[in-house]
C-alpha cells in the first residue's frame, strides 16, 4: 500500500505524533513525515523531531491518507492552505482522513466534516459542533474520517487507524505486545 | 531543581521517550536529553529525534536524577559503561533512578537494583528476578527508583515520575487535561 502521510507542524503535540506512527509502522502500515516548513519540527514541549520531507514535495495521489497530530501546531495546520488543500484531495477521493486533539478544526476548515461523527479536545468541540456531531469517545471512525480526543487518546487513535486499514486482529495482539491494558 | 537526564540511544522507543518528557514538562518539571553517540537519534520505530546534548558532555552533579527509555536501546544502554557510571552516581547520592520497558536491565547491570520492587517488559522479567522483586504494575516506585512496563504504561510511568517530584495534585489535574481517564 502506498504510505499515510503525516503532517509536522511547529507546536505538534509530541505524543500524538510519536503514538500513532509508532502503532501503524508496528502494524507494518507504511507511514511518512512531512514537515509544514522544514525537516526539523519542534513540538510543543521542546522535542525537536525530524520530519522525513517538505509539504511542499507531497504529491497527494502517492499517499493512502492524511493525519493531522494536534496540540499547539493546530491552529497553523488549519491556516495551511498546502495542508487544506492536501485535505481536500485526499477526501475528494475517499482517502483515510484523520486528525487528533484540536487538529479536527483543521479538516472543519477545509470542509470534510459535515454531519460525520468526530471526537476532538474539549476546548474545540463547539468550534466544530455546527458542522460535526461531536462525542467525547477516545477515538471514533466515520467513513474515511478517523478522530482522535487527545494526548491520553493517541494510543487508541493509533489502533482506530490499524482497524481503519483492516488490521483488527493484528491491533489486538499489539495492545498485549505494547503492554496496553 | 536541577533538570532530570534522559538518555536517548538508538532504538529508544518513542512513545517511552515522548510520554514521560512531555509529562514532566507539563508539570514544570526541567528535563533535559543526552545522545549516546550523537545529536540526532533514530528511534525504533524510524522516528529521529534531536538530543540536547551528548552523554560525554554530562557532570551527574548538575543532574535531579537520570530516566533510561526502553525499547532496543535498553540492550546498548546496559552495554555502554558510561550510561552505568552515571546510574552509580545518581544511585550513590539518592537521586532519581528510572527506567522503562526492558530498560531496567541497565540499572540491574549497574547494580542498583538489589531487593528493589520493580517493573519491566514482560520478556526480560527473568533477567531482573534474581535481583529484585519484579511485579507486572504498569508503573511503581520504591525508594529512588521508579521503573515502568512498557510502551503502554508510559503515560502511568510519566505520571509516576511526577509524582515522585512531589507533584501529585498536578498530576491528577493533567491526567484530565490531556484526556487521560
Amino acid at each position: 500500500m502506498n504510505p499515510v502521510l503525516v503532517i509536522m507542524a511547529p507546536g505538534f503535540e509530541e505524543i500524538e505524533l510519536s503514538a500513532p506512527i509508532d502503532i501503524l509502522r508496528r502494524l507494518d502500515i507504511p507511514v511518512v513525515t512531512a514537515g509544514l516548513n522544514g525537516r526539523s519540527v519542534e513540538g510543543a514541549h521542546g522535542i525537536t523531531m525530524a520530519a522525513e520531507m517538505l509539504l511542499v514535495d507531497v504529491d497527494p495521489e502517492k499517499y493512502s491518507g492524511i493525519i493531522l497530530p494536534g496540540g499547539p501546531a493546530s491552529w497553523t495546520l488549519r491556516d495551511t492552505p498546502a495542508v487544506l488543500t492536501n485535505v481536500r484531495k485526499m477526501h475528494a477521493e475517499g482517502k483515510l482522513v484523520a486528525a487528533i486533539c484540536a487538529a479536527p478544526i483543521a479538516l472543519e476548515a477545509a470542509g470534510v466534516l459535515k454531519g460525520r461523527k468526530v471526537t476532538c479536545y474539549p476546548s474545540v468541540k463547539e468550534e466544530l459542533a455546527s458542522a460535526a456531531e461531536v462525542c467525547d469517545c477516545p477515538a471514533v471512525t466515520d467513513g474515511n474520517i478517523v478522530t482522535g480526543r487527545g494526548p491520553g487518546a493517541a494510543p487508541e487513535f493509533g489502533f482506530e487507524l490499524g482497524r481503519y486499514f483492516g488490521k483488527s486482529a493484528e491491533v489486538e495482539k499489539l495492545r498485549g505486545d505494547m503492554c496496553y491494558c
